[in-house]
């Protein structure tokens, strides 16, 4: 097996050794032909003789030869092997690719986001993209090892639900056997019912919506990010968790993608030491006074208000992340809390990063009786969701928690203009894989 | 917040605390009741006063106290916290439970597998129960760790896919906004389109299957834990990590689980410092040598013959576990590897743990032209995978991998009867939460 990658060279220099990877493009200087060689590390120069004419790009390879520094006036700043090439004596080639249907060695991959989603797996050979989930597996490894440090318990929330329960109609059905049965659009209710044994508990999981829409900012498959504690002794100590959880997110990235991130070109988005918090309405006024837009009676915030209350965050509280709290009752799920001293008000808050939501999260109701009343006040019928029920009958704990969006935090991180760059097979009413169009 | 929990007790005999959990039970001793409090870390017996008569089990108190030492002759061994115990203060009762449906109090569950589904949001409330599923939470954990630190990428596999290719009849179908869609059987084609760019990955997956038929050992819905290897030299490679992994499970769950497998009275499995490796003929050789049962000419192993086998392992080479290699090729996938020594045998491979398979692997076809010969002999349709062909089309080296399912590891470690009681919230073709037969 492989046992030496590119980014292991630098310090190699005068050693024998061979190389495994892909042609990522190729030179021809008539006796001598240059090719760069690519592997999932990085890319170096490589000196071949006439046998490398019949490589083309995409070509597997694995390649015997010596590790050389480059003479002094060719070396290339630009890339981390720059100051390395490696002349090759043996060129075993694996297998061929075929002819590609756009240059993958350009820096910048200059096709549009359709076709560079019908071509998916060939994509994902640039270093560019490649990095932008490196960046992904991060964000997902660093909200585990946050939650972990803090003695959350993990666990794997279902994926198909016998009810939907917490909106209804962007429910994606399933054939079940004889039943009909559908799929989760959020690990809600099992988080709660883990919380009423566990205490703290965290998962990761797709979570699926039938989104009616095409948007910069919705997919149909998301990956959820969600906690939830019980014990608290005020919802604000949700908040803290969530502030505590993204900054170590970004933290780990920072740390860990370093060289992703100067590749993409990216400086991670600034963070008060504390997040600035203020309610849905604080929101309203702040944007009323610098747009004079008036959406102070609205029950939610509009897109073009989430960038402007993150524009103000950014100018007034050098913070490019915000929570907006005390959404209205109506407009949050009928288990959130509602705040005693702010009536008609829930205990629920949002983050919102560069002008996206991020998270959602809120205290939640642990008395059965009221959570019933609040279900039927909105005509949901929970009757199929018997286990949740029994999560408040034995005993619930007043508790709470906090969901992310894993792809709208790489989104927000790396300044990316849709949702699908951060989805490595992005779902939506277009696309599963293939364009559905294309379907019979 | 909830600060101090049961198993942090020990060390503060003298102090006074204040401790938040579930009733566990209660012996009323008239002026003096005592109560077993539970949280997620253990239990502790608490003296009350007249006020704790009011308690029921499962009720949600928080109790302000001073721990005190235990009397010698009322020292309980058989307790972790049984050389202390807790003077009650100050109660407080947070939420009150309903009469519960069974004594959740008692060592072991005396009720049914089914009831205690039933009820799964209550006996999750027991100890027992709940050291499953921390075990299971390490089994995963271990999965991740054992492969990043042989630096392969973790990636998030879709549940929503276009077409299935693998088999196809235990698929389970989505109503795609106007479309038709598939639940992932597996995230094997991904693995592949992803090894092609990334060379080692990994992915934690729901898996979801319309088995229909209920065992004791197939669910509809699985955690699966796949990894995929780029630039093999020997399908043995393969062999090589997932033992490598499996060993690296076994070793965390002995450190991290040790109470739950106490509690238990679980010991691990054992595993010989190499797994013994034999071809499924030679298997089937070996047991009709040891029953006289004759199944050479089968192409798989009947559940009675993996059991078998594994007896076998266990007397002569001193392990839980063993390796099956060649399994014909009309038994697995078309993408499978045929072994260019034994025609008609596949580079493919299972590890079978106390009788049960727990994981299967194999080296695939990396040539494009093989791939779509082997796939149109079977009369299997891949048109609408073109990601998958994709992969092969632009660059694919020699690789493989496999894939374990948890609640199987599970279910062997700890010896469990029934793979339900190895997942949080078993789906079958009997029960999603609920029993179906309970539906309109």
């Amino acid at each position: 097996m492989k046992k030496l990658y590119i980014s292991d060279l630098v310090d190699k220099i005068g050693s024998e050794v061979e190389l495994c990877g892909w042609v990522h493009n190729k030179r021809d200087h008539k006796k001598i032909v240059f090719i760069d060689l690519r592997d999932s590390t990085g890319i170096i120069q490589v000196i071949g003789d006439e046998k490398f004419k019949e490589l083309n790009p995409e070509d597997v390879v694995c390649i015997k030869g010596v590790v050389k520094s480059r003479p002094e006036k060719l070396i290339n700043p630009k890339m981390k092997t720059g100051k390395i090439e490696f002349e090759a004596k043996k060129l075993k080639i694996i297998s061929h690719a075929e002819a590609l249907p756009f240059d993958i060695s350009k820096e910048n991959l200059d096709v549009t986001l359709p076709i560079l989603l019908d071509y998916r797996s060939l994509s994902l050979h640039h270093p560019k993209i490649q990095a932008i989930f490196k960046v992904e597996e991060t964000v997902i490894d660093a909200f585990r090892e946050a939650l972990k440090k803090k003695s959350f318990f993990e666990f794997q929330s279902p994926v198909i639900i016998p009810q939907t329960a917490e909106g209804g109609a962007d429910v994606f059905e399933v054939k079940y056997f004889d039943h009909q049965a559908y799929l989760s659009q959020s690990p809600q209710f099992y988080k709660q019912i883990m919380v009423g044994a566990f205490e703290k508990v965290f998962t990761v999981n797709k979570t699926l919506r039938a989104e009616p829409s095409v948007t910069t900012r919705h997919l149909a498959e998301v990956i959820t990010l969600d906690a939830e504690m019980a014990f608290i002794d005020s919802w604000t100590e949700i908040m803290d968790m969530a502030e505590y959880t993204i900054k170590y997110i970004f933290e780990e990235v920072d740390k860990r993608n370093k060289s992703e991130l100067e590749l993409l070109g990216v400086t991670l988005p600034k963070i008060a030491d504390k997040i600035p918090r203020i309610k849905l309405r604080e929101a309203q006024e702040i944007i009323f006074k610098r747009t004079g837009r008036d959406n102070r009676k609205e029950p939610d915030l509009q897109p073009e208000d989430e960038r402007e209350i993150c524009r103000w965050a950014n100018e007034e509280k050098k913070s490019d992340l915000i929570f907006v709290s005390h959404y209205p009752t109506s407009k949050r799920p009928f288990y959130t809390f509602e705040d005693p001293d702010d009536p008609n008000y829930t205990l629920s808050f949002d983050i919102l990063g560069r002008g996206v939501e991020w998270m959602t999260g809120s205290q939640r109701i642990n008395d059965l009786k009221l959570l019933l009343k609040k279900a039927k006040e909105r005509n949901i019928n929970i009757h199929k969701s018997e286990l949740y029920l029994q999560a408040f009958r034995y005993g619930m704990p007043p508790e709470g928690g906090f969901s992310f969006g894993a792809e709208r935090i790489v989104m927000g991180i790396l300044g990316l203009q849709n949702i699908r760059e951060a989805s490595l097979f992005p779902r939506d009413m277009e696309r599963v894989d293939i364009r559905l169009s294309t379907l019979d």
